[in-house]
Parts: C-alpha cells; sequence; structure tokens
C-alpha cells in the first residue's frame, strides 16, 4: 500500500473562542506555506492561534474533504479562519475559495513579477520547492548528516573533512546545531566537547590546534545549563549549578584567550545559531 | 568576542553569463525569504540561478554593505539581479531599494490584509519567528532529537515512548527522515532496520509486534541502494545489486504481509519522506 492520497489532519483541541484557526494548505508537503505563515504570525504580538496543516491536496477532491474538515473545525465558532496557501491548480484553490476563509495565497503576488521579470511562464507543477531530489544534493546532505553523527563525540576523529568544529560544554547545543547544519545546508559540523581536562587546562586541546580557523565556540547561562543537565541526569554532581558555573568560565575564558569566535545559545534557536555560525565562518551554502 | 553584528557572503564563482543573482536579504536567519524564494523559482522550469544569502542585516549600514557586495557580484552582467527580502525595517528596505534589483518583500502582500482581519498592527520586530525561544518547544525538539540519536540502532530499546517506528533496509533512508522529524516537528522518531534475520523469517520482528500502528516502511529502488551503499563500503557483499534486490525484495514483502503503510525514498526528499510519514500516521505537529 503506497500512502500517497490521502489528507489527514488531527481534530483541534478544546480551545479559547478568541483563538484564530489557521489552516495551511499545500499540494506538497506545506513547508513553504507553513514556514511563511509562521513568520507572518509571529509579528503580531499576543495574537493566539491553533493552526492545522493539510499536506498533498492536489486534487479538487482532496480540497473538499479539507473545507469539509476545515468547516468541522470552526464549527459555531463566529471568527473567520485563515487559510495559507501555496496550493499552485487553479481547481484546487477554486474549493478553498468556498471557505468563507481569509485565503493567503503564498506564491499569487510575486508569480506575475517574476514573469514579467524572466519572460517566461511558470510551469505549474505541484510539490516542486520540497518534493524534487536531486542525487548529488541529496548525497551531499546524507554524507554531511553521517559525519555529524560519527564526529559528535569528540573521539578520535579526522576534522580535516569538517567545514567547522563546534567546541562548549556539554549540553550547551552543539549536536542539534551539528544535524541542522548537516540536514539543511550539506555542512560538514564536528562537535568538541570541552572536558573537564580541557577546562582545568586552560589551553586549547592541542587536536583542535590545527584546525583553528574552523572553530566556533557555544556558551551558554549557568542556569539554563543546570536545568537542561537537571533533566537529563537528575541530581548529578553534572548537574549542579556550582559544576555549570565553573565549567561555562572556564570555556568562556579558553574562548576568549583563542580568540575563538562565540554565541550564547540562552535564548538563540537553533535555526539562528546554524545561521549565526555560517555567517561567522563566512561559509555559504544553500538551503535545501 | 559576539558574533552578532557582521555579514559574510562568498564571492559568487565563475557562472555563466544566463544565470540569474538571487540574493536573499534578511534581518534574521533568511530562512523564511530563501525558503519562499526557492520555491518560487523552482517554478520556473530551464531558469538557473546563483544564490546568495545575507542574514542579519537589521541596521542601514549593513544594507550599505550588502548593497556594495550586490554590485561587486553583479558587475558588468546585463542582467538585473533579483532581490527576495523579508526585512521589516523600512529604513534597511529603503536602501535595498538602490540596488535597481527586482524586490519582492516576501511579507508585503500579506501583512495589510492580515492587519485589517485581525484589527491590530504588527509590530516591527525582526527576526521573530526563527529567533525567538520558546523553552519548552526548544526541550521537545531536544528530546526527540536525542531520542532519534538512541533510538537508531534498532538495538534494546523502549518503543513506548516512540510516536512512530520507521522500518527498512539499511540505508533506505531511515535515519535523516527521524533526524528531520524530531529537529522540526518534536516528533520522536525510532529507526529499526531489517537485518537478514529478519528477511529470512519473513515474520514481524517481535519486539515491534505491540507497536504495529507506530510502524511505517520506506523502500528504495535496488539499483539507487546500490549506489549509496558502493560509496559507503566499497565492493563489499553488502553493496552488491543482488543482496540489494533480494533485501528489498523482501522488506516489501513483509510490509505487504504486514499491511504496513511504506513509501519509496528513491525520488522523495527528506521533507516528503517526513510530511508524508506524518500525514500517513496522523501526526499533527507544528513545523518548528
Amino acid at each position: 500500500m503506497m500512502i500517497d492520497d490521502m489528507v489527514t489532519v488531527a481534530t483541534p483541541g478544546d480551545s479559547a473562542t478568541d483563538e484564530r484557526l489557521v489552516f495551511y494548505i499545500s499540494d506538497g508537503t506545506g513547508i513553504t506555506a507553513e514556514t511563511i505563515g509562521h513568520s507572518l504570525l509571529t509579528q503580531f504580538a499576543g495574537l493566539r492561534v491553533n493552526t492545522q496543516r493539510f499536506s498533498f491536496v492536489d486534487t479538487p477532491d482532496k480540497a473538499r474533504e479539507a473545507l469539509r474538515q476545515i468547516k468541522a473545525a470552526c464549527g459555531e465558532r463566529g471568527v473567520r479562519p485563515i487559510i495559507i496557501s501555496s496550493v499552485v491548480e487553479e481547481a484546487v484553490t477554486a474549493v478553498l475559495e468556498q471557505s468563507g476563509a481569509l485565503i493567503l495565497d503564498v506564491f499569487g503576488p510575486f508569480i506575475g513579477r517574476l514573469e514579467a521579470e524572466l519572460g517566461q511562464q511558470r510551469a505549474r507543477h505541484v510539490g516542486h520547492a520540497h518534493g524534487m531530489v536531486d542525487f548529488a544534493a541529496y548525497e551531499a546532505r546524507i554524507n554531511a548528516t553521517n559525519y555529524a553523527l560519527t564526529h559528535d563525540d569528540g573521539g578520535n576523529v579526522n576534522y580535516n573533512e569538517a567545514d567547522l568544529i563546534l567546541v562548549g560544554v556539554s549540553r550547551s547545543g552543539k549536536t542539534p546545531t551539528c544535524l541542522y547544519l548537516a540536514l539543511h545546508y550539506g555542512v560538514r559540523a564536528a562537535n568538541y566537547p570541552l572536558t573537564d581536562d580541557d577546562l582545568e587546562n586552560m589551553d586549547l586541546p592541542r587536536r583542535l590546534v590545527p584546525f583553528r580557523r574552523k572553530l566556533y565556540g557555544l556558551t551558554i547561562d549557568p542556569e539554563r545549563l543546570r536545568q537542561i543537565r537537571q533533566e537529563r541526569k537528575p541530581d548529578s554532581r553534572y548537574a549542579t549549578i556550582a559544576q555549570c558555573r565553573k565549567e561555562v568560565a572556564a570555556a568562556e575564558s579558553l574562548f576568549k584567550a583563542e580568540r575563538i569566535p562565540v554565541l550564547s545559545t540562552t535564548h538563540t534557536s537553533i535555526e539562528e545559531i546554524a545561521s549565526k555560525v555560517m555567517s561567522a565562518l563566512g561559509i555559504q551554502r544553500q538551503l535545501f
């Protein structure tokens, strides 16, 4: 059974009546619609939304099923729903227009201007952006992901192939950042956890010396670090505030002495850390 | 040294004169601009683009530096560049308008309609979408990522906590999909590699039986599998076409006999696999 032709959406939970229902509808994955929709909605302070995604809505029949679910979700609410759509097929869009929702077509305002600029019409193929596979690009992502997975422990590894090496104390955010860089940009990111020995020596670990220009430091607020470690290893020495303070202070001193660029991850999302690391090290890769 | 205030972009390589230069400019990470820009540009068949990203352009001074680099990159080319911008600050946008480029403001067409619908003005805070950190949401991502990392080998693990379990032969795409699901949707995805023993038995591995409703199968074209394995373990038995054909046929028979939903990853991007798995299993999570 190939699952290619279904529309699934969870029923919304109980929710306050002042919440806005927002539906992301796409004939592909819905990633583009949700990305721009999220960016738009976060610009409205205090707005509370309940979002649902309908992916792979590429026929009028599937659009009618989505419409039925949208109407059921809206129920008796008097508030107009918002649809953020990246649907390309006009016949699908025509169905969605029967919803009475505010519909934001994320491609609509741009296609005409691009067609005029490029002197060609768009091809109405659906799901191109996140559906097509370029084998070479795919391999770059997978190889970078494997690299991150096998260079995640600071073990006896070869850093020659690394595009960059993240350095920091345990749980400062290195691993998810490395995986994000690999999956999204095909960047080979290794990860060196500073050990107690490293931090007592206050010297750059010898194995990192030849790769100084690839180093980027991550630091974190000690209290936030304590929370993260406490969840991972409750009531261990590792999770005491004293230990967290000591390690963070030593790591920051090391970064300063060795002039390693550093970013605090405390209030920084994985996307933002990844983006800032690449900017700082001058690594320019296309987002997958 | 905190690296918070620089604009870096690689110089474009040698490129054909019929390529379009496309610049993604953002006062945040640039992820939103690049995501929608990529979706738009892939709708134009045969279009060749050379893309560059300027992140964290949040002051007129940084915009002037970006402008200088854009002009240098365009050089003598007679072709008008395209700027895809998610910049919120009007003073920054005013600088970019001096470029002579076609500027697509990815928020512009939607903000007015949303303001009217919601009865409130947007807050002009920059970089909200990918910059802010909600600690609870962050922890969900990190915990899911740790879960994927520790449940990646089919070892003696507890599947009770899994939202889903991907099943397939070695190198069919399970690991990157699990990591993507964790990083982007906070979904706890485990990963069960079908072994020779499993495939000879033709029974559902006993440890998976209690979790039947969480299972999703990945399959792949045997020739494509051979290529991937050949790169990983050159000239091994593991990488022969005979072995790949045998394993894939046995896995597909197992999925069919056990009525496990299955998707071929051969021509499917990681994003699309992740999206289809969630749709099929009825898992509804917000994209981070």
